[in-house]
């Protein structure tokens, strides 16, 4: 992609945004899960994340067929314990996706002050 | 927020990432209009943002409906003209919400190595 021509066709399209990774509360799960290498529990993931229990099922569901996440139950004790981590597939993926989300920062932020500068001052300093 | 605090409640909920600005095409509309700052053509949103007449319509609704983005209809000659630019609080909406993506990036890039250098070193590499 060219940076400097803000022109083209598909310029601000961003096909690297994959819906399954880019949704909001999946985005929160995947970074949780990439700042955690030894994965981490689902009652954390919950904390962390801020969601229900169902709303995190059915995320985890979302992630999990798309490979990018593995879920495992296990117990501990005799509590049941369910442990999610990223596979090395969603790791890479998710890293593919972070660069396609700096690429809008960097688009946002070179291009105002360009932008702004030149046709419309006032509109732009509203 | 704390970004050194990893186990808060709620750490990677984002919950600046507000829906109506963080869906990948409205997303690459805002970021479009950003960068322009006396606004687009109907024309030029789909050609940059590789999107459908009605899908570009869909979501500029959303957008308008939201206070963020103004729709312009004139007549160029006798061509009907659709003009669309950020309002002054959707271009402070997005911006503030380019600040919580920015949190998401900063988060991940960070944490990733200390995680993986720590626990799970042959999980993190692979």
């Amino acid at each position: 992609m060219n940076d400097s021509d803000d022109t083209a066709a598909g310029r601000f399209a961003y096909e690297g945004l994959d819906r399954v990774l880019h949704e909001k509360a999946r985005l929160g799960i995947l970074t949780a899960l990439l700042t955690h290498a030894d994965g981490l529990s689902f009652g954390d993931l919950v904390r962390l994340c801020d969601l229900t229990d169902g709303n995190l099922s059915r995320h985890l569901d979302v992630l999990s067929e798309a490979g990018l996440v593995k879920v495992t139950k296990a117990f501990a004790g005799r509590r049941p314990l369910t442990t999610c981590a990223l596979t090395a597939h969603g790791r890479k993926r998710f890293r593919e996706y972070l660069l396609e989300l700096e690429q809008v920062i960097r688009d946002a932020a070179t291009q105002t002050s360009a932008a702004s500068a030149k046709a419309n001052p006032g509109l732009a300093g509203a």
